[in-house]
């Protein structure tokens, strides 16, 4: 049954098959299989966010294989919990799917979540999977602080500067080359499958990071959620439009303190300054990305 | 703008005024707003599960109010945290709804998460708001253990006792009302809104429940899980056809050793042999509920 869907094989089938493709981690005290997973918390604090993916707005299967969906869906969780100066400890999905889903397709969906979470050290524990007539991925990524504070999008201050891990742009290029027919390259693989700096958020936070948040709309549009939280403006610097605007690449941005000791693969891209809002070289910038506009 | 849809507000819009709505709960360090919620672990290890409810699937606009919806999607996950025998702590709420969704859908769906999270003690810490042809609600559940071990499926021995916390067969009952076009009614109430035992779950753990499920899918389906995990047989008492198949109360069954001192609540139902399968007064039986079949 190469060609064999969820209808074929009924839920269980299919949970059965996916279950046997999950990895395990130290993390893991109880895996797919009960009523719910158990997961280490040794922090005594868990750090937990949920994105959802849709086919049609968020991927399209005739673009990205099902494996860089699963590596896709799990990175932007991820990069979520390092945002907030924490490890990514276990992934839960939801799998909202028609009954023609092929097997195949699940299964390897199933690798690209469990690989991307390997990536830091993080398995998948559990989760559901239901019939729907549109595909709908909901991914929940847990996390530990590891005894650090929590890095969130409040803190920021004049004087510091504003710091990029990570790449910018490159999403958005590939988005572009795709949507002109162009399926190869590395930057369609960029937009295919970003890869957050994922050690970076935690070594960002270990180098006094006073806010931090994941570029996932695009910098313009992201670093503006550090000016409303933290009550500062912030300028960048100028750089092209598709560094500034180009969403899903999840990179981090953070604001530091001007004498700090940036990490490797980090550069400064901005400082913040007393006030609000965003400018790019001192000029006034508008934009941003909205689901329902 | 009373009759206001997610388009006319946008993402951002809807998110801030389902925020807004929230309470909170000494479990939540970090609430809604940053890339991701900071919940306590008090006990070093934290219960999740997710669980996905698609309309047409789920559940019907038509027939349940969105506050209902509401306290359903929490209820099926807390339901599943409590049956490791923990205590709820923390819901994320992944909505993806048409650009048609009216807010107040939205508003009033997240009453019913904040009401249902608040009777076990907890909160709506995050979750994520997506475009989406069809309207799916994905709910994730944190828990804590207390210091208790987790009580999964497997751990039955035979002579225990099969106990069931909750009742059984009216979410069935009334979802035939419904079907027939009967829309009140305290049966067709238990249908939009179960009400799980939550608290018996943990005093189950605490009474040395051997192992425990949630009875979603119906008693017969849900303890063979209990069989299967544990390598026993149960034995359920005769009883009524709905009592024995009827999915959807969010009840728990449980066994435990013959000389337990049973928390006030609960009955026996059945006994654990040694073998396999699932017996009704000696007759073998199958069923239970598969979403692709």
């Amino acid at each position: 049954m190469a060609d064999a869907t969820a209808r074929d094989v009924g839920e269980f089938g299919l949970i059965g098959r996916v279950v046997e493709r999950l990895g395990t981690s130290p993390y893991v005290l109880l895996g797919p299989g009960d009523d719910a997973a158990v997961v280490a918390a040794p922090d005594g604090r868990v750090v937990a966010t949920t994105d959802v993916l849709v086919e049609g707005v968020h991927f399209r299967r005739d673009w990205s294989s099902a494996y860089d969906i699963g590596r896709k869906a799990a990175a932007v969780n991820l990069a979520d919990v390092a945002a907030m100066g924490a490890r990514g400890t276990a992934l839960l999905v939801g799998l909202a799917a028609p009954a023609e889903l092929p097997v195949e397709w699940a299964l390897r969906f199933t690798d690209g979540l469990r690989d991307e979470a390997a990536l830091v050290g993080a398995a998948v524990v559990g989760g559901d999977v239901v019939r729907s007539e549109v595909l709908v991925v909901s991914v929940t990524a847990l996390g530990d602080l590891e005894g650090r504070g929590p890095v969130t999008r409040a803190g920021a201050q004049p004087g510091d500067v504003v710091v990029l891990a990570g790449e910018l742009g490159r999403s958005a290029a590939g988005l572009a080359l795709l949507e002109e027919g162009v399926h190869e390259g590395e930057l369609v693989d960029a937009h295919r499958r970003p890869t957050p700096p994922y050690a970076l958020g935690a070594l960002l936070a270990l180098a006094g990071a006073t806010s931090m948040c994941d570029v996932s709309d695009g910098l313009l549009s992201d670093v503006r959620h550090l000016t409303r939280a933290s009550g500062v403006r912030i300028d960048l610097d100028d750089a092209d439009e598709l560094f500034l605007t180009g969403g899903e690449d999840h990179a981090l941005v953070a604001t530091l303190p001007p004498t700090a000791v940036l990490p490797d693969g980090c550069r400064v891209v901005g400082r913040v300054l007393a006030g609000e809002g965003v400018t790019v070289a001192g000029e006034e910038r508008v934009g941003g990305w909205d689901h329902y506009a």
